[in-house]
């Protein structure tokens, strides 16, 4: 491990240097920040950050090693925080001129368990306007002329760009899986339910998922396993015992894992070179990849998705929508009419829908590990829009475990991302099966 | 205790003789079966009773007993069963003509948790049309030209009449305290989500509680204590330890208890001699009972639980609005037609009230054992209505344990029950409560 250029270190070899001294957690953020200061120019990612306030954080792990108190497996390592994500000691604004200055008064529970872990808090990450569709400043990357996708913009960005090795984002669509995608990093959300949600811009309870970026399988898992837990807070959360996500990743899968290619009802709305691009890797993953066909109403669930995200975002901005709708985006300012127009009962019956639509991929999930499928239409496209979030719908939908792998490239260059999908509740399985597909790419390369 | 008459044991001393042998199953159902022969053609409790169904149940029970076969607390006690909880046995049909005939595939989770507890299932009550206000044949015991309240009209009225020591109910509204309060027995809706409602006839997930009849405390716990318990397929169901209702209930409260008479925003509502009889039982209870002013935005509670409720209903029994609308009765009609024209807004509105509402109740809590409050307005009224569910519905939207005791009567000689309700998941304590708020009356008669 060189620890020359810190901030070129994985979150897990980070965490490793400082807890055996070899660097500090000083030199680890001074060494992010200074490639901020290099890139943030052009990348724009960070909505909110305190170098000296970064500092002084790094100092305070520093010390605790240094004078015996307790450290965390995250011990010194710099995380960005999505800014929907509540923070004591930094503002939070939402992605809205509403919300310009808001000071929370707690700490979401996330950063509170990251806190806990020894993270040091480095900063708050663009999001786009409440975490919906219209953009944010930030420019992806690989092209400063594209979308790095949303709404966790900043989150996939600065992870990219070398700015941060870790940072927490949230999806309600395919809010982490398409940065993700764009920005060519690994994104992860896991199981709906599986980490508290308290503290965070409430869109949508049925689907609102918090989620993770970074650059390795490890550190995903590293990060991940910080954030899990039940939270009484989070009506959605259970007492389950916690995933053993980190051993499950480094150990050997038992059998040799086979996925399921599957096309979905908007296969067409990929680009060809994407379609060209799966069949590929379907080929090369020979017989433990087969393609899986869906039932013919699972088309439906993209309708059933939206009436339930508008109808629960009617209510959750409801106050927003109330006392300052002249100053949303006309986009968000749409989607919220429209909710308000849906009824109860329409409302109802898209969420009946959800569990059996959970029980229709059980057969599935009985023959392979995992489901693999595009996490976007194709590479980044120009910054005006954040990207179709479509690729994503059905699995936020159905809060099965969805994973951003950065495995291919486009026509143009750009990363483009491979969603794979897993079981719900079987999210250290979904990483394990991620390790294997990542080896078969990378042999037949 | 006298077993010359079995059917005037309660459920806890015919569970004991059958248990010693002093009685057998076979006994105790025929002796049931008789008095149900002299009393039904007055009352008509029962939607379905075949009589040698019931004995061969009976005598399957003194036969586990005879070859030493496991025995349960309710070993050989005959128990009524609302007829919108589902029998594998017996035709459940909800009180409408749309279900008619209807034979369920499954047993609903509180009759195989009774069955497993020994009991015989003696026969299915009558509820009024899909539980909700349109009444059923049933008249009441003490006077057939007055209704026995609804919607568990049947299981009410069969205990009260002495056909049964025990039965279960349902409630949405005040569709226990209700019946319990007309017919002058003891009625318990405990803590929402503490009873699976697995099996039974879904109108709003968010109000609809499974309860218990009996005619006295011990039975109450003794039922109860039978049929609480996690279970997946209802959501609202904790993984909670067991409640030691019937333990708490043979205790000592360890300091004399304190009750908050709650007039409420309705108690205009309650008939002159029902208010003069609060104030008297206040008088009674001295220091013990004072008088607790709830917010004015309670007020708002029963809107709430209406916009709810229909929202709810409209989408439970929307296969039958739209295929059969015209044989339902104009009430259930208009509540479906209104419950469609909610918005999902209005309606996440009101549910988004609940908690808030509950946490309004804490502070009364943390110096009161309990709440003494009317259960109905006044006596039984006529047998057109099944009276009204106001004294009951905020108890109910706040998912309150509430329990109507058999403690007064009106000018015109019916019984009038005492509502208590406690704290959510207070269940046993507020079953202690009772036993006090019992013996202080009957030691000022």
């Amino acid at each position: 491990m060189d620890v020359s250029r810190p901030e070129r270190l994985s979150a897990s070899e980070a965490a490793r240097a400082v807890a055996s001294g070899a660097l500090s957690a000083e030199q680890l953020v001074e060494a992010c920040l200074a490639r901020i200061r290099e890139v943030e120019p052009s990348v724009q990612a960070w909505q909110y950050l305190d170098e000296q306030h970064a500092l002084a954080q790094a100092r305070a792990r520093d010390s605790d090693r240094a004078e015996g108190r307790p450290t965390g497996p995250l011990h010194g390592v710099p995380v960005g925080i999505k800014d929907i994500i509540d923070t004591t000691d930094m503002p939070t604004e939402d992605g809205t001129v509403l919300h310009a200055g808001r000071r929370p008064v707690r700490d979401a529970a996330v950063v509170a368990q990251l806190r806990a872990a020894g993270a040091v808090i480095l900063g708050k990450t663009v999001t786009t306007e409440c975490a919906t569709y219209a953009p944010g400043k930030t420019r992806n990357p690989h092209d400063p002329a594209r979308t790095p996708g949303g709404s966790s913009s900043g989150s996939a960005a600065a992870v990219a760009a070398g700015m941060v090795p870790l940072a927490i984002g949230t999806q309600s669509n395919a809010s982490i899986v398409r940065p993700a995608s764009f920005c060519g990093v690994h994104g992860f959300k896991p199981t709906h339910g599986l980490i508290s949600r308290h503290g965070i811009l409430k869109l949508s309870r049925s689907l609102d998922s918090v989620g993770v970026f970074a650059r390795s399988l490890d550190d995903i898992a590293l990060l991940t396993e910080q954030l899990t837990g039940f939270d009484e807070n989070d009506p959605d959360t259970q007492p389950r015992a916690r995933l053993p996500l980190q051993a499950t990743l480094s150990a050997e899968p038992p059998l040799t894992p086979r996925v399921a290619l599957v096309k979905s009802p908007i296969w067409e709305r990929a680009d060809a070179s994407t379609r060209e691009a799966f069949e590929e890797l379907a080929d090369v993953l020979g017989v433990q990849c087969e393609e899986y066909p869906l039932p013919d109403n699972v088309a439906q669930a993209w309708d059933w998705h939206r009436t339930i995200m508008e109808a629960e975002m009617a209510m959750n901005l409801d106050a927003e929508y109330e006392k300052g709708r002249e100053r949303l985006s006309e986009s968000l300012r749409g989607q919220l009419a429209r909710g308000r127009e849906i009824s109860a009962l329409d409302y109802q019956r898209a969420l009946a829908r959800v569990p059996r639509l959970i029980e229709a991929f059980d057969e599935l999930f009985a023959h392979f590990d995992a489901i693999v499928t595009p996490a976007t239409r194709g590479t980044a496209p120009p910054l005006e829009s954040t990207g179709d979030p479509a690729f994503g719908t059905l699995w936020t939908l159905t809060g099965m475990p969805a994973l951003s792998l950065p495995l291919m490239h486009g026509p143009d260059g750009l990363p483009l991302g491979v969603q794979l999908v897993g079981r719900r509740h079987d999210d250290a399985r979904l990483l394990r099966t991620a390790r294997w597909l990542q080896a078969q790419v990378a042999a037949s390369a």
